[in-house]
């Protein structure tokens, strides 16, 4: 926490430039709540992953991830769904910040996550999301979920969210997780 | 919490008399550690859910159950495995005690899940219960997970378990749910 | 196949009177394409599983169930969701049908789901349910899928769908479902 | 079909070196039936999946892929599980050959998969994939399951696997890919 203001790390997993899922992360900048700073990190740099490479200290973007990790009160995830799953760029970007597990800066970590999708709303993205939570011991914030169908015609060419009715439910979303970090934060003070 | 012991609601979703998963439940009970007291509960008393039935106030046994929950700081789960995901008669249990969902006493508990079944220890039961715990909004321990394979091997034929390598891991998942009572009770107070 | 019928039972996992998923069952039958025929089977009369009871027999309710199913050429099932999964009671139909799973009826049928239920169109039922195939070895038709979300708005309080926009997808969902059963049944015949 | 044998393709999900789920599609290789034939492919040189790329045309070893995909009667996939999902390095190889969908090898194609991995043998891995096989249309072998729990203790540090008692299992769990195989064709031969 800076200045009053839990430090949020807005990950999002689809590489494109017109990405529905950055742009869902940008409006969520615009719209933040009292309380709450959001950074956006970019994970395009981090490569395959290789155990072999990760013995052997890993790349610098890894490192550069995890360490913004470390460093964050919470994390919001722009979750894409691909083929009725978590988009593999996305999970290969969760698959390095989590190993060696045992030092690994998600765990303990309160999350959200939200995404923008076809018919569900990249939802299904999101229970598997959930179950991976569960190995790596994030503590993710059961609601409200925030899932946005038909992302096609409520985005931009660029990504950038143009239907405003979703303004609103963003927002009470994050007010809602600034108090899932506060949950979470004084859970694990009172260990 | 009464003389310092969380008090802890152990239901087990399986009918029949010889079931493991009831006796995982007893064995529980039996190493249980400090701070910690289970009460066992009997579901076979709770009907097929029909909605219009409970709309009329519902059956005593699903009133009954609800206010036993009610009163609980947590809830322990032993959760069998039919088909690849979680039995039926135990789910209809869970549909009961979480309608209507504005009021159920089931939102917010912390809850901790365990069973005893095939290859993967009613493991996939548990990843459908999970996400069951997204929308009424229980607060599931993440680990550690407790699955107990083979069933047949490890269980007499009343239930009881008899592989006794099981108890210390068995302890240790309560102590851990111990620390995930106080973590939520901490977190809820915070909020 | 009676008179170049396939012959559907159709199982809608609901006991309340004016069910959603029997409504959609109802619509079902009334768009069916040629080649197929839907007989309506209802699951109020079956008991809540218990293992005890079934190795002795098991009811009469359960034994006409799964004599239906014998006789089915597939089986399309209306799922609803309660708590993000299943509902008990639809699932608890599953169990008795499956067990003793060496004889159950169920395996190696053509299956087809749909359901009508909140955001997300009884979705996340559909995809524990097909896991429970995985096990089963039920051979559930992958495409179309058939989610009707929102379903206050598009039935009336009978249960009837009076959104008759669905009525076209309805039929192609059934169409799909004839090819489906036609391919299942030839692939058994080379084995 | 090449001389009476099925041309497999074996996509093994994980990069490094001593890959286990790479010795076990070696150990598949060897213990094959009558039959098939097995290919390993080899996916190191897909990159991570944009959409901007793809559009353009892609990278050649995804079309490459996509060819071998294309040329084989079935698909045997190697899924390594990382945080209780599919490793983000085999989801994106899959995202790739699924995109466009409409014009995917991917699709129809019989699948079968297996894996090594840790306390349930990365059978939670499976279960998403199998999710995913929907929405691509794939159409994946139920039974026998193949999952080698405590891989760490049956492969060797090469990645060979050590453990021979799996070989049997191995070798039944491809005969019937050959069977589910045939029965496949002969489904969409009715069609």
């Amino acid at each position: 926490m800076i200045n009053g203001e839990y430090q949020v790390l807005g990950i999002a997993g689809s590489l494109r430039k017109g990405s529905f899922n950055r742009g869902l992360l940008r409006a969520a900048v615009n719209v933040k709540p009292q309380g709450m700073n959001i950074d956006i990190c970019d994970i395009s740099r981090i490569p395959l992953f290789n155990e072999d490479l990760r013995v052997d200290g890993g790349p610098d973007a890894v490192r550069e991830f995890k360490d913004r990790i470390a460093g964050a009160d919470g994390l919001l995830f722009a979750v894409p769904e691909y083929n009725y799953s978590m988009a593999g760029v996305f999970k290969n970007a969760i698959d390095w910040a989590s190993r060696p597990i045992d030092t690994s800066p998600l765990v303990g970590k309160p999350i959200a996550m939200m995404g923008a999708g076809g018919g569900l709303g990249a939802g299904r993205a999101q229970y598997h999301f959930r179950q991976a939570a569960v190995f790596v011991n994030m503590i993710p914030m059961n609601r409200p979920e925030l899932m946005v169908p038909h992302a096609w015609d409520k985005f931009a060419e660029n990504g950038d969210l143009k239907d405003e009715t979703y303004l609103p439910r963003i927002a009470e979303f994050l007010t809602a997780f600034v108090a899932w970090i506060k949950f979470v934060k004084a859970g694990q003070a009172a260990q």
